[in-house]
């Protein structure tokens, strides 16, 4: 299955050169896990049993530049590799079609003293 | 009394004609804040008492622009005009002595139930 | 005339307090200025003249909290007191319609050598 | 040889967990890649040349989180693998010793038509 988060790309997150920051990117794909867990119902969950999912890995690759007012569509899937949750994000110019950047973010579901959890079956659920 | 918080301007905090985004000048005198906070020895008791310097009102007079690499000096003074306490930021830069900007943000401390609380001794003592 | 831009709020703009950042309310009403350059049709050509609309002063007034996934809207309403332009936002909770903050912003249409320039007619336009 | 860029976390650069947010790292490397430019004496030259050097990937392990007035070096080292400049960033806790995170940034240098260029012999003569 696929998720999409969708956005346009704003004055204040350009950089000296006029091209969306690198930084701003994975912040994308956070946002876009975020929306994921709010989806399944997960966040109030997460918070309430102090349940935190941990970036652990993040590999990105810079494909095109993106500018000012650029529609950007950031496209995720999931895959389970106990005990991480691997997110595969395909950045996307929505007007064009290119890809922008690919990333891929490996996370671990932890709670405060740092003990990997086991994935619950909601979030299991909307991988497959 | 004046205290002082100095950073250098990053790459990663200009926009796209090459200045300092006028955002982050009030991000550094949110840093002042905190530094201040810090040095009073009120960080750990505000968190464990669950109390809260909210901001409710920032006046900033952009007078000059920073760039790439400027060194920036941000003092601070504070006064209390009950129920307020209120900082009032000069943003100089370093090499020059020239006043880039000048902030007046005024803070209310608040609990969990927004019901604004005492200002404890140890900050009024840094006060005067 | 009145003006809109519109945002949900996203896990990383938020600070430790799970409240949206003071100074990502700023970065949104820069954002609600780009967005009405590029309406009227002026980014271009200010990019090709050199001109450059700067804020000289920001007066903010924060009212609420905003939090993860609130709906937002910034209402953007402008005026000219030669030689500003007199940005008026009000940054409200879309959800419950409440006024989370207000921030009366001046700016001054300047060249590359800071010497303020004429209002052009496209943004006076806007203005009535 | 080993370049160190040094800074202290603040406050306004953390997420709701109260931890650095994760991009913020990536900002940190980049604003090590700016000193090493200027102290190059590169930067300048980069500008008046048009030229630049991009981002083609990142790849970032995340080893410890870090909190608020954690003080913080990026030690940087640079290999070239024509065409491309690498930058192997470790981003440690200074405090501790412990590393937070290593990072390693895949850069080419480009021209406005985004054509690679040779590397000039004052970069190529920092790296050995």
């Amino acid at each position: 299955m696929k998720y999409t988060f969708e956005t346009t790309v704003r004055g204040y997150e350009l950089d000296s050169y006029g091209h969306l920051n690198n930084a701003v990117y994975i912040s994308y794909t956070e946002q876009a896990r975020w929306e994921i867990l709010e989806n399944a119902g997960l966040l109030e969950s997460f918070l309430s049993k102090k349940l935190l999912l941990v970036v652990t890995e993040t590999n990105i690759r810079y494909m095109r530049e993106l500018k000012l007012f650029d529609d950007v569509k950031v496209e995720t899937q999931i895959r389970f590799e106990p005990p991480y949750l691997i997110f595969q994000h395909d950045i996307i110019n929505s007007t064009d079609k290119i890809k922008a950047a690919k990333a891929e973010v490996k996370t671990l579901l932890i709670d405060r003293e740092r003990i990997p959890q086991d994935i619950p079956e909601e979030l299991l659920a909307i991988i497959n």
